[in-house]
């Protein structure tokens, strides 16, 4: 079929064998630092012509001492999967344009990499200049019709700062400017969603503006309240979380505690801008 | 075909319509908290039987006022991913064993929840009591043949604490007993494995036990080393983060900086256990 110059990332690519006098055809692939072969196929073809191409592959990464097998189906190939699958593939992770398939080819145990573990979430504890902390009631989910105060909360988005995912969700539900000040406290929580752990990060900021402006769709109604108020809802007295986490904050607000600050910094080998949150009250 | 009471989850169930004579066969589903439908096929079924079925199904769900529909495919039924994807589906996640779809049917903005965000990880800073810090040099990965010590790290795993992460880690890479002692500070970056974001937290461990075994898949050497021979390193005084941390394991070393304690609570609603990381020392 195609010359090896003319491969594209389907229609795999020709090989001579050790004999030198066959050729067989595999699909276009990878490797890894790990030992591991990655083969991403973003335009579809014949499913059976893809099974054949795949079982070859296969054999050859066998033989070559392979490991892991990654497959990147993108959702324009979606009638790949089923092949693939077939072929001892299992899944390993899914975003909403493609799948990941993977298969442990080596006779050693199976040490590919689980699949992100756990969702983020924060908790906006914000306060102004009256001492005055910012409460919301939601529209749905668990806190609906409860009649409950609570702080603003949401879900930090991959690829976002925790301290700037606090800050947009005041934004977005009660329509405050703030800044972040620190990371009070955070909790790990299993099974939450989807099975997944579950990281909650309560945040201090501080209030630049004050008129509340409420998002409709999701928050019910948003005021300031006195922090004694907040506190003495008896949902914060009863649920232990919630009395922990507002005698820090009231802790907090009379300057008898401090949480982790957010220092820019850079990661360890790519130099890549990340955060670091330490404690910086010595 | 099937009676009501008969239905499985898989063949459909029959509904009378308004006008109470003719009879259409569904998908079985179950209602979420937010206006959403859930489908959840753990046998397979014939692909087009299956594309009838979903495309009546939704235009139920459409005169229901439905909004977000989930399909949870058994891997087993990997015959009807195809299906679903002509039917608008898109992936939302998936797991080894299962790949879960999902479409917006409502006229409304899309507001179904992202898949899990992050990847967590764990660095641990074990002092013995000559005031020596554990440290290993790795076979593989971004280490390897570098000649650093470094402090054991590690990935969090799916329903694992932070605390007991750590503990195994130590455990697994050098043999060495440890307990939990505080969170000294954590790190948050993005687009670091599949895109996803990554939290590392630098867990304080206090050993236990002192005799070096290590593990000899992954970790070259392990021993006991002084901590300001382990601050000397070239690799540690250049890279930016891997200095601010050993100054904060310095402080730490002196009694001059203290993180977060570990203290078990329950959540909110379902009164789970889960921990809570807060500043104790007030």
């Amino acid at each position: 079929m195609s010359t090896p110059t003319s491969s594209s990332s389907w229609d795999g690519k020709e090989m001579a064998t050790e004999s030198g006098f066959e050729k067989i055809q595999l699909l276009d692939s990878s490797d890894d630092a790990y030992g591991g072969v990655m083969v991403d196929l973003k335009e579809s073809m014949d499913s059976e012509a893809f099974a054949t191409l795949l079982r070859a592959s296969i054999a050859l990464w066998i033989q070559q001492g392979k490991k892991g097998i990654w497959i990147k189906l993108a959702i324009e190939s979606v009638n790949l999967v089923e092949a693939a699958v077939k072929e001892g593939f299992r899944y390993h992770h899914a975003e909403p344009s493609y799948l990941m398939l993977v298969k442990w080819i080596a006779e050693t145990a199976d040490t590919l990499p689980a699949n992100a573990s756990h969702r983020v979430g924060i908790g906006a504890f914000v306060m102004n200049d009256m001492g005055e902390v910012l409460v919301v009631q939601e529209n749905g989910g668990k806190f609906k019709g409860t009649g409950v105060w609570k702080f603003p909360t949401g879900v930090v988005d991959e690829g976002e700062d925790i301290s700037i995912a606090a800050i947009r969700e005041v934004k977005e539900e009660a329509g405050v400017e703030t800044e972040f000040v620190e990371v009070l406290a955070f909790r790990q929580s299993h099974k939450s969603f989807f099975g997944k752990s579950d990281l909650f990060f309560v945040c201090m900021l501080r209030a630049l503006s004050f008129n509340i402006q409420k998002q409709d769709s999701e928050i019910l109604e948003a005021k300031w309240m006195p922090f004694d108020e907040y506190a003495a809802q008896p949902f914060v007295q009863k649920k232990e979380i919630f009395k922990s986490i507002a005698d820090i904050c009231l802790e907090k607000k009379n300057n008898n505690y401090s949480g982790f600050s957010a220092v820019p910094t850079t990661t360890g080998f790519s130099s890549k801008r990340s955060i670091l949150y330490i404690h910086k009250d010595l």
